[in-house]
């Protein structure tokens, strides 16, 4: 029935009747990311797009594509098919050729806090008042959807535009009681993000975290996700510039090239852009990708520099622009630029499916609180008990196949030469 | 007495007694690399230099720099230190402070046969007549430099510039017989880099092909390393634009990003760039750069091209710029563009220190034949008995360290997604 | 009735009547330039397109877009509306837009002759047997054309793919008469451009030759022009990077930077790529590209180099990757790269519009011969009596700018667009 | 004695006497483009180095660069040989060449006002009490340095690092009289550059401005210049992004090519990019560079953005980076990446060194007050009585040789360099 996938399929389907049938309810269901993720799996299920940008696509051990459901909030209202002609992010006879089910998907009225996050706004609001409420709505929205839509189970995706950081040494934060209390309190320590990831994990849904925003990455939260027993995974997606980076200071390393600079600007004109025009959300984001550099190299770079810059000629094409300044043998200097053009959406939305598709596996194989293999997909690792998370792409891929393959975790070893 | 060495030497030095010292005869010692190891030796003698460049600067197990003593052949007569000063690749400054160390070191007359190396030429060439005669004028060269020096072994090394490829399926390449009567009998088949292969196996030595040129890449002479239990590794050093590409294309494939194009081209400047106006030697060269996206990415690459350029303005600092068309999710298309502004000779020179090193130890242990586990340092990766080569610098970096620490090889396993 | 450019038209409508009808006969109308120029005036007259790319927009003096209409040989058969769908140059939207208008415009049969242009074939071509019978041929076309659309002059435009070089010493192409007799002998020096040219200068109509291809630039046919009183220009239209080269080189000759090497990498995937694919061809484009710096700096570079690669993944959308290596105060080195990714049949459409509203012109003043004045828009400007040609771009300007003045000076003050 | 040189002196010479000595009084003598010009011009004497670099170097009817003598003040004490040292700018053989020459120049105590300039501190501070006695201070040392030279005219050139704008509508600064009561009263509005500016105008002797501060750009010091019909010049040397900033928008503009987004970063190391990390400096340079676009396009460029990043690995070696979006014909986007790799020091010393003796000419000429046709040189030309400067490149050229013409028309033709 699903023509060219139907084959590899059959494994997953071996496992048991409607097992398949998976929700996603996305926080940010108009953005140029959910939208695009939302076309690509009716693209997929109509048999007309290929595999490329999807790095799983061979493991038939995870949920099709085709069985994923889209649900989710906005501050917009419209539809997602007019959401992905405003973003421009696909290509127009891609988006004529799934409109009708595009059309028929309506994000569900947001809980936004225009305190969290000046830049972005809409009318399509929720009106509860006081957090606790808030979170008992996005709860109700959890449950309905998956009653409505029968699904075995559902993941909860933050793809919101970014919020400012709170402050980390919050008390509110710091235990699930104290976070409890400061729902009732209304706690300004509370974001946005938060309730969410909360109201998630009190329906024992898997979550998501997709953003720079804290979501269920404090103290209060991950504990929750423990005691549920269900699995987290964030955050700040690996898409571009990092990722790249994460590709090649590993090499760079590994042949003991000095890094003495590392100047890397981004050029993007997105709605995600003009949201880190808010000095609070830029910070949050580059927080996330400054930290990376001097842990992969295994020494700190004084010169590392991330500029992003919110330029509106470019619309979702974003291009990042990066100098590394080398030292070698003999002291003697030399520079590698990069300049990728690269396409926002295009990059984070199957990187959006796949994380899905791992989340109910992991759900289903009984994982609990943060999914450290899933480093992978992230540029600031979510890891568990403090631990320092890995950031070369090598190692976090070779980390994600081991848990899908089951090898035992304990064969770790340091590998550093 | 090392001064600032001292320290990391005492483990390697606990094996006993001169075991230590270590000559490596160069072909091509008067080139831009082979200089520029030489000084760069010199210079971590004096202590005055970092480990910038050199990969296994930290494994105090193998022979410390230090302990290496050069020789070698070159079609120039010119002592190092005005060799050093004409190539331009060091600072002016260390080349003064190891002027004197430079001057004592005058090349020995080379054996070149100017049917196969059309573009550089010299005067320092030797007279003697027929293949089987310059073989034994350089086992001669390599007995008196074995002797004069004290060293406990020798590595010979071809630096020299790139040659014309031979025809693969020459009977006389074909086994050690063939190639022993082809010597005899003035075979064109045999090439002059041929030549110092054959001599150092011979004479029981190890043998390292830095270049793209046959050296002992033929039938004939591996399996004559083989049966001499000879280490030997090759061929043709990836410092630059291919160590970039073997590096950024795995982790394209990791994230699906299907490679549409890639265009490379390098614009270099110095004696080995000259010698690359030569069609034939310029085959050579872009044989074994095209080869290797196609192997990592696992499908073939339509729009692959390598062009190497002879620009004299930049001399020995190299410029290698790469552009890659790259189709994301649903069929988006995308580019990056790197440029890497670098030295050829810095690149080089510590990885043939490394490798110098590394086959000593390999000699140690008793390693016979093609040392696959040092594919980390090459473009073309030699493989015992006809296998494929692993190009993936994180897989070749992981097959080095584990032979060196010991690890069970038996280990490897698939790990592609 | 023409919307937006009503008010513009009306000061050159008072010149009188239909004297704006104005026909372009395109040898290689389907291709991507020519196609793009046709949908351009469509767009225009639908009055959808602003003036970008068009540097005469704002003169009211010369015939107005909208008074153009076209016809046109190609060895493609296909309509317009298929062609401008093939080539993907314009946006989808767009070709829709205007796809009537283009579906009703069909290329004649071409004469073209295999042995002068390999790379490209087609089944749209004349049976005409012997040189002369084809110029008959292409005249009947020509005359039938200005006949059928009732225009008051028809300019003749080669837009067709390169074609080699012919010998410029042949005595065939060195005078009229002898021109006229290889006509009748079948002389292998004449290249079909040349009967197109031919052509059009025996039915006394204005040429213009926006290719490498010789066209009417040998001796024989710039003294027919002469002779008959018919304007004529060439050739190469100055696009990309070339145009870039003559805006940047007499900046760095005026900052007395002296240019050691500039290295030109051009990479196109369109149809002129591919016919650039037959080295002949190919050696035609790069001797117009290769002889303009030298001219502009005023002495030779002799790192000179121009690289054009057919590189698919690009399809019209061209990429030119130029590096060039200064030399400064005190000996210093500079580099500057620039990286131009443009569209080639968008830069080169709207210049052809103007170039046919200029010879136009011409032919209403009388000017007879090569129009020097329009060297502004060319990579190999033509000069009468063997003058040497101006290629700094502001300076061309200046040339075109004070031609048109001549006319009316007080309409031209304005005019520097 | 002279060497190389001496042919084209004698014309200038046939003048008449001592008139070629002339003294460059420069105010940061010992920053890296005032001791790449000392070096310079000791570097010319000695007939070691060409005229790369320097745009009128065939003007023989302009002082001799070898006539120029220097002197000047600085916060650092060093003598030039150790400045350059230190600088890195120039070739270390080239520094030891004259070495003795820049020995024996050693800078004047300045007069800096750390309120105005933070990031630069220095120990050769004037301890001079009060605005007024600073100016004293600043003519005293302004005669002594012309009688002990024994030169025929001094030129005043500011060199110094970037300080804080005043504010412009401030009384102080709006006449001659309010000025010469703000520096008895120790007004705020009064900057250190002025203090230079109105010393040099005092004792009757031209000014250079090279930098973005104020200088003699406010309106009491430019009509104070006209009233004693002293020359002035500047203001913010036009070097490497916005020399070619002015180069690629007019041809843009010329070829109808709409620029809709200009990002330009700049990575710089030397003191200059240190002082810039003072915000309000910065602000003062950004201006200068970002009012430039607008005017050379004719409209308004809403994404246009200039970076300007303090990056210690480059030295004096400075990276421009530029991103054009354009839109052409039909609206299709396309992109120019510009990526200069300069020099700044190397770029300007010999922007001064012209500069010095243009000033020289129109003082010899009896020019007075703002010296229009010098825009040429500069960022952000100053222009007489509330004119628009122009900023295309070649026209600034055109009104510089058109001025330099109308002195000796006969030896102007070949001028152009």
């Amino acid at each position: 029935m699903h023509g060219p996938t139907e084959g590899r399929l059959s494994r997953y389907e071996d496992g048991g009747g409607a097992a398949g049938r998976l929700g996603a309810a996305v926080v940010g269901l108009g953005g140029a990311v959910a939208t695009t993720a939302v076309a690509g799996v009716e693209l997929i299920r109509l048999g007309v797009c290929g595999q490329d940008g999807l790095p799983l696509a061979a493991r038939t051990d995870l949920v099709p594509y085709e069985e994923i459901v889209f649900g989710g909030w906005d501050v917009s209202a419209d539809d997602l098919a007019k959401a992905a002609h405003l973003h421009r992010v696909l290509d127009p006879a891609h988006i004529e050729a799934v409109a009708p089910q595009l059309q028929r998907l309506r994000p569900w009225p947001a809980v936004a806090d225009p305190e969290y996050c000046r830049a972005v706004v809409g009318a399509n609001v929720v009106a509860a008042d006081g957090l606790r409420a808030r979170t008992e709505r996005i709860r109700e929205d959890l449950r309905r959807f998956r009653d409505e839509q029968d699904v075995d189970q559902v993941v909860v995706v933050n793809l919101a535009s970014t919020e400012r950081l709170p402050d980390p040494a919050s008390p509110a934060l710091a235990s699930v009681e104290a976070f409890e209390a400061a729902l009732d309190d209304g706690d300004e320590a509370v974001t946005p993000s938060m309730l969410y990831a909360y109201a998630a994990l009190r329906e024992d849904m898997a979550y998501l975290n997709f953003t720079p925003s804290a979501g269920a990455g404090v103290p209060a939260l991950t504990r929750l996700a423990e005691r549920r027993g269900v699995p987290i995974a964030g955050k700040d997606g690996k898409t571009g510039q990092t990722m790249v980076k994460t590709v090649l200071a590993p090499a760079l390393r590994s042949r003991a090239l000095r890094v003495e600079g590392w100047y890397s600007t981004n050029l993007l004109g997105n709605r995600d852009g003009r949201a880190l025009e808010d000095p609070d959300s830029l910070a949050s984001k580059t927080a996330t990708k400054e930290s990376v550099l001097d842990s992969v190299l295994g020494y700190p770079v004084e010169d590392h520099r991330v500029r992003i810059e919110f330029y509106r000629p470019r619309g979702d094409e974003k291009e990042a622009w990066d100098n590394v300044d080398l030292v070698g043998f003999l002291g003697r200097r030399m520079q590698m630029k990069i300049d990728f053009l690269c396409r926002d959406s295009v990059l984070a939305a199957p990187l959006v499916l796949e994380l899905v598709r791992l989340l109910a596996e992991a759900r289903r194989r009984g994982e609990r609180g943060v999914q450290e293999q899933f480093g992978y997909f992230f540029k600031a690792p979510m890891t568990a008990h403090g631990g320092v998370p890995e950031h070369a792409l090598h190692r976090q891929e070779q980390n994600l196949l081991d848990w899908l393959d089951g090898a035992d975790r304990a064969a770790a070893r340091s590998v550093r030469p």
